[in-house]
């Protein structure tokens, strides 16, 4: 008798739900589609030739550790180096309060298991970093968003939330913010902001999970202080990530925790994977060790600004009028709001998709159904001659829509 | 006021438990001991040289894939090339069957979160392979022990098992078995017995789980069919991994199972890590492809054969023949039986920590505190010099510890 697998899952996979944003990759990745949907770096940037050299000359020189086991919590130079890095921006911190984990997709999954339980509520943005959302649903956390705007998380908001949940006998577990160019608005949260979500969290004893693959990814100034830097109650875990700032197929990410954590996410990592990749680890350590991920970095913020500058221009030269986006000084995300007359974000989509241009609508990114009219542009895929050629198709589109008779009405109001 | 961390856990954090053997490594990983304790692969073999030049012509030619994200199911032509591997293994699979995961542990971690729910009883061998328990239990898993002996896994005593357990109103989710030449025993279970097995799997409706690292490290003759050969009612679920038969330092492994299975194993992998490197894919798939990977294997095994020739050898000629050892035709690891008038395993693995020689005592493998009088010796890492020098501190040890006098007076019985 052939095995009924449904009958055979764990109650907790009922929790699991996929990344509305993957499975909608599939129609929008194909090649005649210019897409504005995905996050990923551009692999047209990817120093091909000098890392060819670097990971030969490092399999050559070291390659009985690098193509070994290593340990759980990371490769030691490496974990070392990234306290260095921690350091110089603030963050108190040695290699024993690092683990070094498969990008910053394990972390969250890691931290969300060892923090998270059912019926638990978690403070997210809203909206916020969909895979985020995802591990604390995937351990039965509730979401309760607060609301970011242009100056990022607002602690106005959270205090009222936090007093809501209060009186139903309620403490969030913790805060998770993408607080640098945020994934999905490229919202930045102010120092003023960090300072007083810093209070909250330590009046009401919640954690700040604070995920930052976009920060160095910065196009003018530069970005506020972090909260890891701020943590006087080793409240805060911070993680970080190669993947955007040098290469996302070696799976580097980094958590910095206080001890405690530490010691439970080396344990937890163990079960789940024993150690990551050794190969992407030392890789990682030798260019970041001789300014070669720096250098390469600033190379790669130049062109970066040159397609989110394209997109600008396009968008204020195409668009209508009534249509509001952000406009990030670093990062991948640009946050676009159609006014309510419109038609909801998935149907201007499945218009735009016909016209092979794609992005993402906005619903998947809030925990409460919310964000029907607003969509995630990304500029980080597409060539700038790209970006010209999707923006002024959309442009059209937008146009034919708001000449449409019951859109004309709702804008004579 | 600082965090108390110890108070924000979820409550399965108490379920994840370290591994014996890896918290045990740091005292025996010292560069003096002689160590039979980790069951790594030699980084002496290695091919630096041909990886080097492979990992570099692939970077060049196709990094902008190798270095960027990958589907969370995997490369598809890895994918694709795994499932003609396992076609020629008798498995009837198709890319779709398969996904790739950060080897065997993340595999097993994957399964075990979509199987396993809290209070269930899950078969396991006794003695079993520590971080496959240690999933099970991370899952609120409760191991019951199937007894190994030199024929594998025992279906008369599984049928025990599963009669008690049917009486308490109970049904395993799943068996856990790695059939070839099992860690931590060395034993393989028969054909026969696997058929047996799988009747029972049939009968009873519980699902087996075969985890296979070691079968192509095949000193002698052959291993028998795989359970997942023999399925004809899609209830087996198989892994497989690069990192003992090739490089254990880019994290490649796979899973083979059932559509819905596999479906579910993609949405939690895209929560745990969105993907494995894709950089460690890509060479596994060009080396395997061209059958790098094979030849090298072939070179590899004549290597560890040696070792374990000489394990054997110095085995025989100084240890006291009151002890027991298994003679396994493949894999890392043989399994030493002491008399149970010698002292507890523990307390001989002090004594030879003393001298300088290291080896796994054997409690960790079981999942009822059974096993003082027995250990776990790998062969893998070692040369064969450090073996002979190894094994004949040990068998001076073992002849002193016979000469006492409680012990002779017990062999005298």
């Amino acid at each position: 008798m052939e095995l009924s697998w449904n009958e055979k899952f764990a109650s907790r996979v009922g929790r699991v739900q996929g990344s509305q944003i993957r499975s909608f990759f599939k129609l929008t990745e194909r090649p005649e589609v210019i897409s504005f949907a995905g996050g990923f770096p551009d692999s047209d940037f990817f120093p091909r030739e000098d890392i060819a050299r670097a990971v030969s000359d490092l399999i050559e020189e070291e390659g009985r550790y690098a193509l070994q086991y290593t340990p759980t919590e990371g490769n030691l130079e490496l974990r070392t180096f990234l306290a260095r890095k921690m350091r110089r921006e603030g963050v108190l911190c040695e290699a024993e309060d690092i683990v070094v984990t498969s990008g910053t997709q394990q972390a969250l999954d890691l931290i969300a298991r060892l923090l998270v339980d059912p019926g638990e509520p978690v403070m997210v943005e809203e909206p916020a970093y969909i895979g985020g959302m995802g591990v604390i649903k995937a351990c039965g956390g509730e979401p309760v968003g607060v609301p970011v705007d242009k100056n990022g998380a607002c602690p106005q908001k959270m205090e009222k939330v936090l007093s809501k949940l209060e009186k139903q006998g309620k403490t969030p577990k913790l805060f998770y913010t993408v607080p640098n160019f945020q994934n999905p608005t490229g919202y930045t949260t102010t120092e003023e902001r960090r300072r007083k979500i810093m209070e909250l969290a330590s009046r009401y004893n919640f954690i700040i999970l604070e995920d930052n693959p976009y920060g160095e990814i910065c196009y003018e100034g530069t970005t506020p202080p972090s909260y890891k830097s701020m943590d006087t109650e080793s409240r805060v875990i911070y993680i970080g990530s190669y993947s955007k700032i040098f290469l996302p197929g070696i799976r580097v990410g980094w958590i910095v925790g206080a001890p405690p954590l530490i010691d439970k996410l080396v344990l937890l990592k163990q079960s789940a994977d024993l150690c990551s990749g050794s190969l992407g680890q030392r890789l990682v350590y030798r260019l970041a060790m001789d300014g070669y991920v720096d250098e390469n970095l600033a190379r790669i913020i130049d062109l970066y600004r040159q397609k989110r500058d394209a997109l600008f221009y396009n968008m204020q030269q195409f668009f209508p009028p009534e249509i509001d986006y952000t406009r990030p000084q670093g990062g991948f995300f640009v946050w676009v709001t159609f006014p309510k007359y419109y038609p909801p974000a998935y149907e201007i989509l499945t218009q735009a998709v016909e016209r092979k241009v794609a992005f993402v609508h906005g619903e998947g990114f809030f925990s409460n159904g919310q964000g029907s009219h607003t969509a995630r542009f990304s500029f980080s895929q597409p060539t700038v001659e790209d970006i010209h050629k999707g923006i002024s198709r959309l442009g059209e589109l937008f146009h034919e829509i708001r000449r449409q008779e019951p859109i004309q009405k709702a804008m004579a109001k």
